[in-house]
């Protein structure tokens, strides 16, 4: 049986809130990557919390994710289709990606430190494919640069952490210098987020009642 | 003196919920473009609430637009910078466009039935600049193609709009064919919203204590 834990919106908040010092002692973010639809909100939150006094809001950039699963092959019959079964999905397709003319040209990202955010790191996949595709993407437009500075530095906001095998790998350097945060770690289980629930009332009556009481 | 009116998570994720049976029978959005940051959370939720069983989600494309604030020449000695003052902004800032390389340069624009999302229409300088800008490169598009079929067709959804003049217009026809939808119109007060709460507990007591109950 699959375990379900419930979030409420006020316990994202609070994760975000208690993330923040962390990711501007340790981050410094100069800008934001939000993996949509799920990394939206915690953006938003985030921005708030990382604002300082006298400086602009730090600068969110959106890109689109999707995981889309595949069907094993063995089961022809099923009358499941593709994006209805819950099973890891195997490849990233891209909505959005950066805009480059707002961007100019992937040259503002050069030398940067940058924090992707997302709301859970389940197999991992959608946050190995961001980072390898972003850190292509800004080696390409170093290069073009010419630029020898200081390296630019991805670092990753998750709300939650599955503890599970997983199937994406990050980069050796970004684990070893502790450029990844995951506000919670939890098992295996199903969260379900508040952006999901059909009836929000009943969605917190049941983190309530939950042995975490949402403070997952 | 300035109303401050509270509004929580819940009522947030309520206001999307409400409308979305509006907006898909009046609307039947195919793209959603949300107007960051404000339009993330909105969006986001509502891509739980218009989504169709068996159907795909509702893809999500996110712009940044800034209002920057210009102080009136007639106090040059003020001591405010820009970006720090309570006063409405004349010019939109783009940080983030759409991305063509994903959406194909435009094409997948055309002729489209698209949703733009933001959180509030205060002075509609913002939206005003949303609609245009998308319009002009969505006719681009259009002739590039040589298409002739149905129109591209933009429809707005905010959580609040404030009954006050405006700065900004929108198309004649958005308007007679009621493509603009406000959850809740509201007066020329200050609307707190929750992902900006320095304390969310506080914020939702705030609300609750008001005349409206964070029902605004």
């Amino acid at each position: 049986m699959v375990v379900k834990e419930y979030v409420t919106y006020n316990q994202v908040h609070k994760l975000c809130q208690e993330a923040a010092p962390r990711i501007l002692e340790d981050f410094q973010p100069q800008l934001m990557i939000a993996i949509g639809g799920g990394g939206y909100v915690p953006a938003r939150i985030l921005r708030s919390f990382l604002k300082q006094p006298g400086s602009p809001n730090i600068p969110i950039q959106a890109i689109g994710l999707s995981l889309y699963e595949q069907l094993p092959s063995t089961h022809p019959s099923s009358s499941s289709t593709p994006g209805e079964v819950e099973q890891p999905g195997t490849k990233v397709t891209r909505t959005q990606w950066l805009d480059l003319t707002s961007l100019g040209e992937m040259e503002n990202l050069v030398g940067k430190r940058i924090l992707i955010v997302d709301e859970v790191d389940d197999t991992r996949t959608t946050l190995e494919y961001a980072v390898k595709e972003l850190e292509k993407d800004v080696e390409i437009a170093r290069k073009k640069l010419g630029y020898e500075g200081e390296p630019t530095k991805f670092s990753i906001f998750v709300l939650h952490n599955k503890n599970k095998e997983k199937k994406g790998r990050l980069p050796e350097d970004m684990l070893d210098e502790n450029r990844y945060l995951a506000a919670r770690t939890v098992e295996d289980v199903w969260i379900c987020y508040p952006w999901e629930a059909a009836d929000i009332d009943e969605h917190d009556e049941m983190a309530r009642k939950q042995p975490t009481a949402g403070n997952i």
